[in-house]
């Protein structure tokens, strides 16, 4: 990968949200390339209560934020149907603590229908998970999916925000199909 | 109400989340008695961002922790059939920026729910919003039903936490009927 000149460089925080498991990535964007700095999870302790799991997410994710530095965040927007609400709530809960964080930090948040992360990233609004996970792999240089999936869900959001803007690829005419 | 020795005195907070709109009371329990200590509404601005509003939530609730110092705290229980899932969920978002509120200033929360807090308050589990609003006038020495709606469901919550920990009236044998 091209090494990028940070005059111009981008920091994306892409984060896919869980209370037992919350993915992120880091990726820097230029006009023309584009890098991981940084992709993990934080994971609370499932034994701890809720107010205690919750706290331990907020620290982890205001130290990515804090030590990384992005400049801009983007999360799956919400679903209107989901097969399970208790589950879908809680969730909600792990999602909320972070955009607290985004918001507390500063940072734009966008957020993108996945059938919007599935198109940029692959072609097709419906591609299946794993058709997904490798073309994240393919787009980083990856020798294969970032596990576990939350990472790989979470690059994949930060891939398809530098792109919406325009970034990573030279500045062609992704934008405009991105509608 | 009679004045209460603070040596022995519980302050609970009670919290009904919402993003538009979040009620909290704080109820200060002695064995045999309690008061309220302050109750009303944080109301992040619908105009601006999720994270904005997360962000003016989080401040509105720790102002309201920091500055009346409950030792004790109970929201409702999630639900796990909701009408509603996206609202629901959205719902989470404050909810969790609630509980991680709670779990950073290391308050212990108790979680509750609503036929538990009906049953307590009037006697029935199945009693209408309007018998309890009524209930906790009643119980709290009021001309009427706390407005709006969520400040008397906070208040509701804080006084059935204290009830089941068999405070304010006198250590009867409310806590053996809590189940």
């Amino acid at each position: 990968m091209p090494s990028a000149a940070r005059t111009d460089a981008v920091r994306i925080l892409g984060v896919d949200p869980g209370l037992n498991i919350t993915g992120y990535g880091v990726i820097e964007f230029t006009p023309d390339a584009f890098q991981v700095i940084e992709a993990g999870v934080v994971r609370p302790s499932a034994k701890e209560s809720l107010p205690a799991r919750l706290t331990a997410l907020a620290a982890g994710l205001r130290d990515v934020i804090e030590s990384l530095k992005p400049q801009a965040a983007a999360l799956e927007q919400v679903f209107s149907h989901v097969e399970h609400p208790r589950t879908a709530i809680i969730m909600g809960h792990a999602r909320g603590v972070i955009c607290l964080a985004i918001g507390e930090a500063g940072i734009e948040l966008e957020e993108y229908a996945p059938t919007q992360v599935k198109q940029l990233l692959t072609g097709s609004g419906r591609a299946s998970k794993g058709q997904m996970q490798m073309a994240v792999a393919q787009q980083l240089g990856l020798p294969g999916p970032p596990e576990p999936p939350d990472v790989a869900d979470a690059l994949a959001l930060a891939l398809c925000h530098g792109f919406r803007l325009g970034l990573g690829r030279g500045g062609g005419g992704f934008t405009a199909n991105a509608g």
